[in-house]
């Protein structure tokens, strides 16, 4: 009895692309940190308590409706912090043959992600708690050369400022945010771009620390914010803009 | 002979939504102008010389694909002016039970139409031609009553921040600019809004004329500008932000 009253009193933290570069190391750093972690991707991350797999050629709906089914029966109680880390690049201008085909991919990678991420907010985050989605610096801009990508990207950045607006339906005190990374440090970058200056690359493990320390309010993030992650000399700063 | 060679030179308009409220005026005036006028939309505009009918069911890529196909086969030389007028509205918050299906809807009415209309600007658009969207002012910022709405704008201010940069695809000197109504005075909010003060809706005629004179350079706009329509008193003004 004493046992399960400790397992239920275990921070929870749900990784959205739990099973990607980033979202692998936040599944492992949450977990070392003793929480209890829940992992959504395409296939299962082993190292999560547990995995909720989603259906690639499912469409949006169902997606979140799976998502929400599979959570609600393994969820205990509440979800301290919700990390959505999906996403992906495709590169492509106006003239591109592959112009619709790229942006209806970049938006199912970031924003279908990113908003089935905000409902499972809206019905399992605490009171306080944290709501992490996926930007890109590019993307507060124009991106003639990655139309589609720029355009989910630019939506997950209103969807933050929405989301820190009253009325927005996330539960109370709820904190959501954007990273906007430039490169991370991930073993696909290291491949394909071998002779590159690595360090201004953000490490994997610098991200999923500051996600931690916003988690557990060891810093304090503030809604809506748009957090850039500028990395140099193997430094990582966070600079959020007004 | 003499009569065919009339007919080549008039100049060439393709309006997207061509058959709702704005669309149906654009088409109209530009008629009266002497431009011959392609219509893009669910059904067709009997007033249009040609009509480009889709089908809503269809998806992305096979409505760019049927749009340039019934296109490609009725223009002879180039567009001088691409107008999408598509859209729509739906509000909720993230705790909305309607909130993946009111952002799926939002993006397909918004940005489907705006990114089919930005690839046969490409594509047929004369060079120095006008390619014009349509954003929303609110979604400048967060939206927290109106999710899926926000997002599918602010894709589409993106974009047009994409299309008048550097390598963006589009024939050379191609202006792209959004147009940001607050409300058009249309019979639809007529009837919905019976009571309100309507000197500051902005008539569709008004939008359809400046339209006009930035497709004929009587007036120059500036590529990539978010332009908003804002209208007292019966005058509208066009507001563009740096």
């Amino acid at each position: 009895c004493f046992f399960l009253f400790l397992v239920v009193l275990m921070p929870q933290a749900l990784v959205y692309g739990g099973k990607g570069a980033l979202g692998s190391t936040c599944v492992q750093y949450f977990k070392e940190q003793g929480w209890t972690v829940f992992s959504i991707d395409l296939v299962a991350n082993e190292e999560a308590d547990f995995n909720i797999v989603l259906q690639v050629s499912d469409r949006w709906e169902d997606q979140a409706q799976s998502a929400e089914k599979q959570l609600s029966e393994n969820l205990q109680g509440k979800l301290q912090a919700i990390m959505c880390v999906a996403g992906g690049w495709i590169g492509g201008n106006a003239a591109s043959e592959e112009l619709i085909k790229s942006a209806d991919l970049m938006w199912k990678q970031s924003v279908w992600t990113s908003l089935i991420a905000v409902q499972l907010a809206a019905r399992h985050l605490a009171p306080g708690g944290l709501l992490q989605l996926t930007g890109a610096i590019p993307a507060l801009g124009g991106t003639p050369g990655m139309i589609g990508y720029g355009m989910a990207k630019a939506a997950v950045h209103q969807l933050v400022k929405s989301l820190s607006g009253e009325g927005s339906g996330l539960p109370e005190g709820a904190i959501a945010l954007a990273i906007l990374p430039i490169t991370l440090d991930t073993p696909l970058n290291r491949k394909h771009m071998p002779d590159a200056d690595t360090s201004t690359w953000t490490p994997l493990e610098t991200v999923a620390k500051l996600f931690f320390y916003w988690a557990t309010k060891k810093e304090e993030p503030v809604a809506g914010s748009l957090v850039q992650l500028i990395t140099k000399d193997n430094e990582t700063k966070c600079v959020v803009e007004d």
